[in-house]
């Protein structure tokens, strides 16, 4: 039994619903919970549900658990009323403080019935956080005691309550990746990808990759999965493409209480404003200036709402680019935000064999918008295609041109795919939109393909007509194929 | 005297100020006109002023002019009292008209001092709108009755209103550019690049940027430049680092007249919407679901609201880019919206020299982020920067890696830059975020840096130390260089 069905993919992004049953709510992935501080609540729940449409949320069990005022209440009205939400509640179980300060006083078994006793829909146990690029044996150590917690709570009577298991590993995507398989095998619910933190506020973002990657490898197709800490929307086209179904942060209240501004492409200063970049509506009422002049409860309430306005616009991005199979040329434009998002974007494309494997064969049209769309999930599964064609024919013509009845067979050949039979020109993605100044990485990856093609046919005679290729693609040409260019005067 | 200030430059994007005088509004640039259909009104004038901010307004005085209805109004109230709007307005003269139907009843003259008479704040005389591709004759001989005009319009008593003086010459560079000089010369006020619409309805950013940089090549820095008819959000961006200022449209009614929703990656049809990709105020607080089950008008409202917001969202962007010293990484990221984008970005940087000459100095960081980037205006003057630098020394070690005291003087090396004296280390653009995954663009690049430099000091013996540079880079290097990878052990 699941309570995750996946309904459309787009590469390793995934258009999801997530059926909490205790909650009696179900929520459409992929999404991001908001971060509810018990104490301070910049913007309160009811307004994230009226406002914003939030269907979930997070707070911290840990922290209702050691607090004097708020535990009995929570205990007592349950934390859907305490915090006046209702769809679902997520809780965190304390392990964000043991990383911070060493050490708690509960233990996973503790936690679990806390959550479960004040109403939480889904529940986390006390894993170990361990932080990246740490020495491989503290990072198995630390995964070994992750672990025995997770078989705990999957051996914990927690009812109707959700419950997620951590995958941890720090840097190590062997670690990550065994981890992942670990976390699937206990049966638990949702599997959040910690200690991730630190790679976001380093902007690693191609470490991130790295590590994603590894944990879908453990975890298949078993979800949802859930980027523990990431909450900063410039990422979440890319981190949704790899895979990932939930985010979680408390950014656009942090980054608001410091005057800091989101947006799609990276975080601005107000003080560096002198126009609001953005259409939300607080945008489109104020002016940075005008935000400056107000009294600082005035300018936060405000600026979060910002923050969650392009948190939220984004989710629907991300959610409607699925739907409309064009996630991965969202990914190309937001890897423009800035070089370390364009690391992170080169290093998913490292992973296109993996994210080929979930991509939907057939979608509206594919956009060659850069260098990086050559090696995109859709060339690869074309060039592995290339394998089962069949081809019998003693004179092949692959061209960029038209057809030549001197050959007994003529192929067309697209950058950035390369060869393919004419009967299949309409047919994704071979309908591709390609700019008309095409580029070199475009046409190698059409070489490659013609390479395969050739490989493929040993005994096959081949004549390759390009459009002006430059001498890299035309290296990548095996050596028994005659090459002319389209426009050459013959 | 000019009625038009630019306080900053960005490639040739000018944040700007145009002083209306019959208006007595100064009017911030780069901005967008809506276009009011005297008529209809989809979202009234004075919404567009309280709602939006527009500060400027286009409307169509051949068509109030032929009004049995409205031309009285006009003469008598005045265009602000008739359309309740306290901002500037243009109006246009029916030359659009004169190209759609082939002839209009009203002379230059005669249209100047309807426009005049109805309080109009900027005119426009009866130009001729070329469309492109046609033969050479007919452009020319256009173009001299578009001239013809101009000088008849800049002949003729206007009082205050500032004229405009549209530049035709289809797509051929050298009339553009001629026209454009002559325009310059007539002391116009506003300078419209005209019929650029059938470029842009079919996709055809690369001839508009070609189109666009030869009207500014005549031009020069006079301004505003008026990009005539150009209102889709997406390409915004881009024509502003081309050196346009305005922008009008009746996109925002038109497409929701036909349910076409604008974001500034293209354009969506409501029908195909499961999540609104946006986060204005309409999107916010509606599905797209619900705006289907509305009444016509009511969805139109709604669509061309959110139409209005995304359009002057993009221009606070577009705005803040050129303040903050990054609209080209603005452009990088919109270029990714489309094939023809990335066509058309591609073709600006083929006038990275013009695009050069405007630029800022000093920026706050240039952001690596596409391949695309290595072309950018920053590289190449850093490279013609190269010939002045200063370099007396025997040996000269360019390395990327650390100093070495066997060599008279080293020199840093940063793709795409190339060589640089290592006291500039700190100054604008060599303080780049590059990524830590660079590419064979960025390395080809700064070889072409490394050559252009040792070309210039024939009698000093270079090394160069480079990280892992492909062969594509190396060959550019001149055969006299020392080359060594800085890994490889010796």
């Amino acid at each position: 039994m699941t309570n995750f069905e996946v309904r459309q993919y787009d590469a390793a992004g995934r258009l999801g619903e997530l059926s909490v049953p205790r909650a009696g709510v179900t929520v459409q992935t992929p999404t991001i919970l908001p971060v509810v501080n018990p104490h301070v609540q910049t913007v309160d729940p009811a307004a994230l549900e009226s406002d914003f449409g939030a269907e979930i949320l997070i707070t911290n069990s840990y922290i209702l658990h050691g607090s004097e005022e708020l535990r009995e209440p929570a205990l007592e009205r349950g934390l859907h009323d305490l915090l006046d939400f209702s769809g679902a509640i997520m809780t965190d179980s304390g392990s964000f403080q043991l990383a911070e300060y060493g050490d708690i006083d509960v233990t996973t078994e503790e936690i679990l019935q806390f959550q479960r006793a004040i109403g939480s829909d889904i529940g986390t146990p006390v894993d170990i956080p361990t932080p990246p690029d740490v020495d491989r044996d503290r990072a198995e150590t630390e995964l070994a005691t992750t672990q025995d917690r997770l078989e705990t709570a999957a051996a914990a009577d927690t009812g109707e309550m959700l419950v997620s298991a951590p995958v941890q590993g720090s840097t190590y995507p062997d670690l990550r990746e065994r981890a992942a398989d670990h976390a699937r095998t206990t049966g638990l619910d949702v599997f959040p990808l910690g200690a991730v933190v630190p790679l976001l506020n380093e902007y690693r973002y191609a470490d991130l990759a790295e590590v994603v990657t590894a944990c879908k490898r453990g975890l298949g197709e078993v979800g949802p999965v859930h980027l523990f800490g990431a909450g900063h929307p410039m990422m979440f086209a890319m981190a949704a493409a790899l895979g990932c179904d939930l985010f979680d942060s408390a950014a656009y209240a942090l980054y608001a209480r410091d005057d800091r501004y989101l947006t799609v492409r990276g975080t601005e200063l107000l003080d560096e404003l002198d126009y609001f970049p953005c259409h939300c509506p607080v945008c489109t009422d104020h002016t940075p200036d005008e935000l400056r002049g107000l009294d600082d409860d005035s300018r936060q309430d405000l600026l979060a709402r910002h923050n969650l306005h392009v948190t939220y616009g984004e989710i629907r991005t991300v959610r409607q680019a699925i739907r409309a199979g064009n996630l991965l040329e969202l990914v190309d434009s937001r890897a423009r935000g800035h070089p370390a998002m364009l690391d992170g974007y080169r290093t998913l494309l490292d992973h296109a064999a993996q994210l080929e494997r979930t991509d939907r064969v057939s979608k509206d049209a594919f956009f060659y918008t850069s260098t990086e769309s050559a090696r995109r999930p859709e060339v690869l599964r074309h060039h592995r295609r290339l394998d089962r064609f069949e081809l019998d024919a003693d004179e092949v013509l692959l061209t960029e041109g038209g057809s030549n009845d001197r050959y007994d067979e003529t192929w067309g050949v697209l950058p950035p795919f390369g060869p393919y039979p004419r009967e299949l020109a309409d047919t994704y993605p071979l309908t591709a939109e390609v700019p008309e100044r095409t580029d070199r990485a475009a046409r190698e990856a059409a070489a490659d393909g013609v390479a395969r093609l050739v490989e493929r046919h040993p005994d096959t005679s081949f004549t390759l007509v390009h459009d002006d290729w430059p001498e890299a693609a035309l290296a990548r040409v095996p050596d028994g194929v005659r090459v002319r260019d389209l426009h050459a005067r013959e």
